[in-house]
């Protein structure tokens, strides 16, 4: 069990987590279901966040994770008898219908079409939510954080993979679950080829050159070195080796170019990078402006902006994605079939 | 002055101009301004166009164009006592502030900062709007045309150059003025450098390697051939021209490789082609759509049609501006001081 401030390391801002901009005003449980850790929080009705837990995720099993999640609720419940939840929000990696409330295909957890908010609901008694972690992040900082005011802007989350929120005059797009998805834009770096088809089939994704994921395994295959992450290539880049150099510069044309072209098409007011690619600072954002400047000319810039909340953004998107569930419910309800 | 139905050149449908669907109900004068003729036409309160007229555009001075329009809707009024019009649509080529009704910038007319709106208002006593004319030609397509229906769609206009109307969750997406540039996104093609930098001085704009102008140029610059324009280009390809061949699949890559990119990040239902380009027909489309395949994998396959309307698209794109015009005037007047 982890105190959710000051020293909860699921939130990078300093002072732990900031209080939430709840509508509806009534407590909620925040579930942010990662490859690695499931973080599960109480918020109560003034948007405090009570109370963080973070344990392992536990993999390939749909029956395993649903028993995980609703004992974590049911604990965080008993925890705090006076903030009783109204709803539960809940991010996946992965391919979600938000409508059904189905994971698709969440390669990262080994699961694939699984029910999971109707099957969460059933066993904790809630309303639940379900929604992709990227589009949830974007939600967050488009709400709360570094997009916070902007009618139009790109929210570009970079680890493993590279997921993405738009959000086109105040309103997120999905494009009926097939929009966003930035980390499949094919986009040529001059002179060089994809250094490995994509996992999706793709012939040049923009998250084979310029993920965290894509840069070490680009840096191996030119080295036969391999590494831990994305870090070490950066680090390698900055003491001279001119292989890391060059993985990196090809990153950052990939990334520079996916930017320019959202900039012509959307011309966003903001776009902020967020996961953990973003957490490179002045190392990523400086020559990333740079080489967006070269590309583009009358458009408009974006403010290019790291993202306000770190690994606590999904909590975050989680708790804001309860609270729209229960102002939806608070609705007069439409009269006739269900849709 | 010609009829306008069924021989006028001003529209590619067989029987001339369908009745328009015009909300208001009041008769319009649609005004398209093109770099070579402009039309004026009026319709009446049910939508059909009673008259077209087309002559040379009057370019490089502001009042002369002025004169030229403000006799041609007097003209056209006075020919028609029966349909009085409320309002007048125009279209222009160039960048334009529709909020403030003044052409920023139409290089074709040799026009800059001219606040035709109010101008040609005060010129016919009658309320005007002005806009670009490939946003407006998305709009008839997008109305009445090919993307008919769609909630998410681009309608690209191949011409000189390359506009477009992107159209998200029903609305026209315009980016303050600064979106829906798809001729000046920057793309990159295997192997290959821009044959020359752009007039908006961007290093490899999609309408340097995909609009007829940009075929014509490139043929000519790899030949030292003159061409009349990309007609003969793709004539050439055909004929077993090598040097055609090459231009003609390097502007389709660029052309496949920007839609594939709209593909991933708006997944729209539909994409139109409208334009010169567009009546290359299958020697456009199926090469275009082999292209798609192989960029694409999970995305959404937006439908790749070409426009409902030729040359009257900007016409029918006018009316349809002047009858939303009328709509918002009809609207309850918000109290406070003017926006």
């Amino acid at each position: 069990m982890i105190p959710a401030a000051p020293a909860t390391p699921a939130d990078q801002a300093p002072g732990g987590f900031p209080r939430l901009d709840l509508r509806a005003g009534r407590p909620v449980v925040a579930v942010d279901v990662g490859g690695t850790l499931t973080k599960t929080a109480l918020v109560d009705g003034d948007g405090e966040v009570l109370e963080v837990r973070s344990e392992p995720t536990v993999l390939r099993s749909a029956t395993g994770l649903l028993d995980q999640l609703g004992l974590a609720v049911a604990d965080l419940a008993a925890s705090h008898p006076a903030a009783r939840p109204a709803a539960v929000g809940v991010h996946v990696p992965g391919l979600v219908d938000d409508a059904r409330g189905t994971v698709l295909l969440a390669e990262n957890l080994g699961l694939r079409d699984v029910p999971l908010r109707d099957q969460l609901a059933a066993r904790t008694g809630l309303p639940v939510s379900l929604g992709n972690d990227a589009r949830g992040a974007g939600t967050a900082e488009f709400r709360m954080g570094a997009a916070r005011g902007a009618r139009t802007a790109v929210v570009i989350s970079i680890g493993t993979g590279i997921g993405a929120a738009v959000f086109v005059d105040g309103r997120l797009h999905d494009g009926d679950g097939f929009g966003c998805e930035l980390g499949h834009m094919p986009v040529l770096v001059p002179g060089r080829r994809a250094p490995v088809v994509c996992a999706c089939g793709g012939p040049s994704c923009l998250e084979q050159w310029a993920s965290a994921g894509g840069i070490a395994r680009s840096y191996t295959r030119l080295t036969g070195r391999p590494v831990r992450g994305s870090r070490e290539v950066f680090d390698a880049a900055r003491a001279g080796d001119e292989h890391a150099a060059r993985v990196v510069g090809d990153g950052l044309d990939a990334l520079a170019l996916a930017v320019a072209q959202l900039a012509t098409v959307l011309a966003p007011e903001v776009v902020v990078v967020a996961g953990g690619l973003s957490r490179a600072g002045a190392e990523l954002f400086d020559p990333l402006h740079e080489r967006l400047e070269q590309l583009l000319t009358f458009h408009r810039r974006p403010l290019l902006v790291p993202a306000r909340f770190g690994d606590g953004a999904g909590v975050i998107a989680s708790a804001l994605r309860a609270d729209e569930l229960l102002e939806v419910l608070a609705l007069p309800q439409q009269v006739g079939p269900p849709a």
